[in-house]
């Protein structure tokens, strides 16, 4: 045992226990427990009458949660982290606790329940794919990532110059519609194409609604793949959507967006981008296990392997801009 | 945004994809990729050789493995952490991967698919009870723990002086068996009377003829808490047993305990025991949500909450040792 004896299991126990985390969060979620503590009701009597829940299920919850750092305890009393309170309070503009619906989802997590099988195969097989117009997944999806969305959108607002007044957009798998609604916002002669299968275009269309750009929102509904997209648009967006493809297919299918644009035309992308050593950030790097787990041939690519596939689909000029999520914008022009 | 400027959601996304982390290490477990390692085969070609799978598959869970801190990358070969060469790879006495295929067991990882209803109950419903001699768990738990409980068992048999050289002593719910037979395989005089359900008391039969102790190993078939046990115990264990009731239902059955044992016998209780925070060490802090999902009433309780049993129940002299794992041991006479 000497050369154990400084060196403890408890990392093996935790991430073993880690689908507790999961849990625990999302059940903090559901009964509004951030919430309740930013308007005060910071111990486990306030928090329980609030909720409907029981003082020891809350105690213990609480207890839990600060463990992990997502709330600090003084005495009885509970706190939130910076992090809760900017994320999972429904008094912040940024809160995302609607994400945790989507994000653990059963038909998402049940892709990690033969996850040695996944490793054995490299991928999923075709029918376990996440990534299919039967898959209703992606209605949720829709719904649940406004928040996400809608910090990258005005982001990528920010920064993405259409040059002229009356700039034709596309957006590829839209899903919620939020980027290219945002992009309608903020300029007046912008023109929206949604593409993605029809039950998830009816969420975006409305959100164009409620945002007010309807009458700047088209549809093209069916798989990007093959659906034919015409000709002349300024801009491509394509945001969460190569990690789910080979490089072979995100290459073939930026060489039809290629096509698709005008001369000079942009396409904006948005991906978990990994560093070259593929471990670092941790979130970017972590999320090629959900593409093993839940596609075929999907990866979180570093930012070498986007850039050849640009480059081979005809684009040049490509460039980084930081996102107020775990993830990066590439922008790159067509040739 | 000014508010959470320089706060990321990280920590949110974490979370809510921790259940991928258990998926990740199990997976690893399953396929030996530890042992692998430590055996030399430190890239994906040779691990997914050695391992019947895919490279693509071992390179993404390797480097998400190294996100965890249980591997290390450097350019293309994996080396092992220290906590991954003791407690991961078979070739350490140490070995903990058999405990993975009871901690990640679906039977215990549903009790946390309504973690709410927990919360707002403060517990399970009885037939949600994991603590059932119907519950099938209880079997696999004495067969993959033992290394877990071979730590523990070797640092109090370290501890606890038998005081006598005809020592019997009562193994309280002693699943595998291992905590009664190490002390018996130190003290020739030690007779171990194991009681648990019948069908785990098979189980801890095997081990004691594997340790070469059965003519001094006796079984008592039953619940723990209305099974009578006899009397003049020099030493009763209770290990990983409190954790699944109430203070009442403890202090009740202490005295159940205490009556079985001679004067001045001891108990030797193992636990997990937060500090009188609740929320420090994390591991033993963070037991108590397994309890809240997993029993009506159970709790990880502090060590003045187990001494208050102790003293109720007719004990004095209450002290504790640290064990190996995250656990604690408290020891008490009767007084």
């Amino acid at each position: 045992m000497s050369a154990t004896a400084s060196v403890t299991p408890d990392v093996v126990f935790d991430t073993l226990f880690a689908y507790q985390q999961t849990a625990a969060l999302k059940a903090a979620i559901d009964l509004d427990l951030f919430t309740a503590i930013d308007e005060g009701a910071n111990d486990t009597e306030a928090m329980a009458k609030r909720a409907g829940a029981s003082v020891r299920g809350v105690r213990i919850l609480c207890d839990y949660l600060t463990t992990l750092g997502l709330l600090s305890k003084s005495g009885t009393q509970y706190s939130l982290s910076p992090a809760s309170a900017a994320f999972l309070s429904r008094k912040s503009r940024a809160y995302m606790g609607t994400m945790a619906s989507f994000l653990t989802l059963p038909d998402l997590k049940k892709n990690f329940d033969d996850l040695t099988g996944a490793v054995k195969r490299g991928g999923v097989l075709p029918a376990g794919n996440t990534v299919s117009e039967e898959n209703h997944i992606w209605v949720d999806f829709a719904r649940a990532m406004v928040p996400m969305a809608m910090a990258n959108a005005m982001a990528i607002a920010d920064v993405i110059d259409l040059k002229s007044d009356e700039a034709r957009v596309l957006d590829i798998a839209a899903g919620h519609g939020m980027y290219g609604i945002v992009l309608a916002q903020r300029n007046p002669g912008v023109r929206v194409t949604a593409v993605d299968w029809a039950p998830v275009l009816g969420v975006a269309t409305e959100h164009a609604h409620q945002f007010g750009v309807q009458s700047r929102f088209g549809t093209l509904a069916g798989d990007a793949f093959t659906t034919p997209f015409g000709s002349d648009f300024d801009l491509v967006l394509i945001t969460n959507f190569l990690h789910h493809f080979s490089v072979a297919q995100n290459t073939a299918f930026l060489r039809k967006v290629a096509d698709a644009l005008k001369p000079s035309g942009q396409v904006a992308i948005v991906e978990f981008v990994p560093n070259a050593d593929r471990v670092t950030p941790p979130m970017p790097a972590r999320f090629s296990l959900t593409m093993l787990a839940g596609t075929p041939e999907g990866d979180a690519y570093t930012l070498d392997e986007l850039t050849s596939m640009l480059m081979d689909a005809g684009f040049e000029g490509v460039r980084t801009h930081n996102l107020p999520t775990p993830q990066m914008l590439i922008v790159a022009s067509r040739t």
